[in-house]
């Protein structure tokens, strides 16, 4: 599969928001304040996820249709996917 | 949308692991059990969630496919509705 | 350990949102309804996990201390139980 | 809230399973293989976050059993941060 900037870009601000959830461990900073970010972080993934499993079935989904396949295995895939994910 | 027998059982197994639990709890059941339970429970929404959304979108991206529309939009949409599903 | 009231009603509560929803589907409602629906229940869910996970925690650390015995292990099987429950 | 070694190695490994699923949107590596490294960063994110507001919820407790004050509101806010943080 080929991953658009949009997906990288994700990616690498989740990275930065952990570099500052560290930082904020270090300064001993509230719990609360950690864990909102760790949150923030947390559906960050979650949306990349969806992003790269959805983006997947739909490419699938077209050239099953082309090929004039069945696409009930792809959904099954797809939801394996996003459920093995969480 | 219409929603296939599939989908309908696994809503009425669902909503069977609840009465389960709730009996479990009545019975001062052990900490761990209820908990696997409640789990069991928790990913069995979050695979019914994601037949329906993936369902919805193959069969609305054969649409828009057909009448020659944009689907980026599509898979943005399914992407909220899995994100904000958790 | 003993659930209580409030443990329960809430675990009652879950198991009528999944009756409304199943209802939804049998009048082929809108998939956003639906997906709302059951994040609805999804969260129910996790509260309930919460609840059920942290009070019993409380409880433990508490005979722990009284018998001046770690804790660790404690707040380790409470990460378990949570992560599990994902 | 201080912050332990263990907590702060987690940031850090999470941190750098980012890196790696950068590199391998990178390579256009298979979709399945991305999510399975996403998906693992996000359960270590959710084990940090059951860590820290578990070890939280210990120390609070403590803090005001000693001072004879009521806890039930310590699991309420333990249970407030877990479910926000899904």
């Amino acid at each position: 599969m080929e991953y658009n900037d949009q997906m990288k870009n994700r990616v690498k601000r989740i990275e930065g928001q952990l570099r500052g959830i560290l930082r904020m461990m270090e300064e001993d900073k509230d719990c609360k304040e950690v864990i909102t970010q760790l949150s923030a972080a947390r559906t960050a993934i979650d949306r990349t996820i969806g992003v790269v499993v959805s983006s997947n079935l739909v490419e699938c989904v077209r050239n099953a249709d082309e090929k004039g396949e069945n696409t009930e295995e792809l959904v099954k895939e797809a939801v394996n996917l996003l459920v093995k994910s969480r």
